[in-house]
């Protein structure tokens, strides 16, 4: 059939039409008669109904309904799990509670005010079992207060700069800590975990307790972070349990000259009129470990953050998170450095993950929910920035 | 100072001794001299102290002995959140009892044994959504039943492949389902979690309920997984929360004929004596995703798996959990799509950690703990191979 048999009377469209319908023709002819453009044509064809979404399109009207009540019941079951997750929280609470007495006593043998007894600091290690099994039965395992009194060592209180030392260690916060503020984080005694009241809203309270120093009055700094445990609105099947929404920091009352948290500038300044020039001093932000208890506000005026802000508040959630679920329960795993190879490993999968992300163009949605088959965090807590 | 000067008349561990000293004394001249390699030395040194175990080798007895104390404090901690997480379990059991009701409603929409009214099938996309805001009010948004009866289209009972189709869209699922598995899954109606009763044992039982068919008797297939939430005595540290320690399948009750887990073979068979041949036939497994009910055990006769089965065990594990992490509580999501290209994003994620695990030569342990906090799974258990 030639072209111009369809180009006389009739509207352009109908040409255009009957072109297309022409060159249609004669593509398929050429598919049909060149098996490899067949096979690999075949083989997207067959892809094309895997889609779930596109397969979900080509359902009948009765069951696309019957959908969209199983949809209305999955934002109710969202919101049972939001329940779930109040009571885990109120689980995290009494648990709290049961974990206090051993933390104190790790803050009292790390402060040097008690003194472990034999009994209390017996340890075999890996190592040491190794040796007794191969028949060396004379490696004692236990170092007794008098052997640890009487060896020709120094004997400093307690275990010195403890909390200090599991910033050194853990990459997260030692990207923060300056070179000025270690000698204020050797004062660091003891973190603690403190938890909202039953029928409060969710949140909770890092305390970092410091000894009297000569950088700042205060004997606790806080960090309070609150938190969300209900689907979102607009999107309530992304719901995973409870998120960190907010956080708030506390005043540092400093020690005249020593607020780290700000730098003294010189600035020439010239006289309109005379054109004289004068030298003043001004107060600017200095970058410190200590500006963690003055973060960026997420709520309030309804205003949203600009990208920079966004990333600085997630890494601040995270770094809270992290306190609370791994460093304060952990401690002196951060402190001997066991519990830090495994979460090296995690970090690069996840620098991995959102490489993969971010080269992914079919990606509909940055919010990635991640399941974690193998390994799951101690509690059932998350920080993502709202 | 020459070395001949040390040669005669001492022994040969001093000369030894003193030629090392010597060579040391001339390494040192050439380092000092030479600023670039001074520069790179003094960067080593300076690194040294920062890796922790090396760290801890150096503090004064007293001190390692109050760490020890430390360490004891740390697995007192690891019971206790064992059994924060039994409690977290019992809190799962009691909700289990709150979404059924949900989940039966989901399952009587599905098979349509139950029509969902206007109102319970009432939804408002996103784009639908936009659509509106852009000021198309005609656009409806709610399929009516009489609507949806009235369309020139067919009407099938329920909808129709439901958890079929969810076996389609997730990766891990669709690898293990062959051709002929197919038809048999079709007849899936409904994928229940059961938990163990309280003061049994922590395990829990996936069901797998089928409509009358052709190919077995059984009206529910089980899958039962053993968890164990204990700290390990040899490894107390990685405790991380419930795993997955064993499984156990179920018989399946093949009509003549159907069993699509073994396929018969041919085999020529010679006569030693009279050298004449016959052909026997002989039953030999065959791959299918029944063989899911048919499990490899992880525990019984003490002996060890090799690699490939303990590989197997751990995929099998894996499946169990996300069955009933993520595809049991939110099967619409995982039929419409919506919930798989997040998971896709997770698996990703994953493979690149394991290959970095890979090839860390100083990985001591290939149990890595993970903890995940941007995003959390819905609930604190995981599997892991024993």
């Amino acid at each position: 059939m030639a072209d111009h048999s369809f180009s006389d009377g009739v509207p352009s469209d109908s040409v255009e039409a009957a072109k297309n319908a022409s060159n249609t023709e004669k593509l398929t002819d050429q598919v049909m008669q060149n098996p490899r453009v067949l096979a690999a044509l075949q083989e997207r064809l067959d892809n094309v109904p895997h889609t779930p979404s596109s397969y979900i399109e080509t359902l009948p009207k009765a069951v696309k309904r019957r959908i969209n009540a199983l949809k209305q019941l999955q934002v109710r079951c969202a919101h049972i799990e939001a329940k779930f997750y109040e009571e885990v929280h109120d689980l995290e609470r009494k648990y709290a509670a049961l974990y206090q007495p051993l933390f104190d006593k790790r803050r009292e043998f790390i402060t040097g005010d008690v003194e472990p007894t034999d009994a209390e600091s017996e340890w075999h290690s890996e190592n040491e079992e190794e040796e007794k099994l191969a028949g060396d039965m004379k490696n004692k395992v236990v170092i007794t207060e008098k052997e640890a009194a009487t060896a020709e060592e120094p004997n400093p209180k307690g275990i010195p700069e403890f909390w200090f030392t599991i910033f050194r260690n853990v990459d997260m916060l030692s990207e923060l800590v300056q070179e000025y503020d270690e000698p204020i984080l050797k004062h660091l005694q003891d973190i603690k975990v403190k938890f909202s009241d039953p029928g409060q809203p969710m949140s909770f309270v890092l305390e970092f307790h410091f000894e009297p120093n000569d950088y700042f009055t205060n004997s606790v700094l806080t960090k309070t972070y609150k938190m969300k445990s209900e689907p979102d609105k607009a999107d309530p099947f992304s719901f995973e349990g409870p998120e960190i929404v907010d956080c708030d920091g506390c005043t540092i009352d400093w020690k005249k000259g020593k607020n780290v948290t700000v730098k003294t500038i010189k600035k020439k300044q010239k006289h309109k009129g005379r054109g004289t020039v004068r030298t003043i001093t001004k107060q600017v932000p200095n970058e410190s470990f200590f500006n963690f208890f003055n973060p960026l506000k997420a709520s309030g005026d309804g205003e949203s953050l600009d990208e920079d802000s966004e990333f600085t508040l997630a890494s601040d959630f995270e770094i809270g998170h992290f306190f609370r679920e791994r460093i304060v329960p952990r401690a002196v795993l951060y402190f001997t450095g066991e519990a830090i190879e495994d979460d090296d490993n995690f970090e690069e999968g996840e620098e991995g993950e959102e490489e993969e992300l971010e080269g992914d163009e079919e990606g509909e949605d940055e919010d990635d929910a991640e399941i974690n088959p193998k390994k799951e965090p101690s509690q059932p807590a998350e920080c993502k920035q709202q």
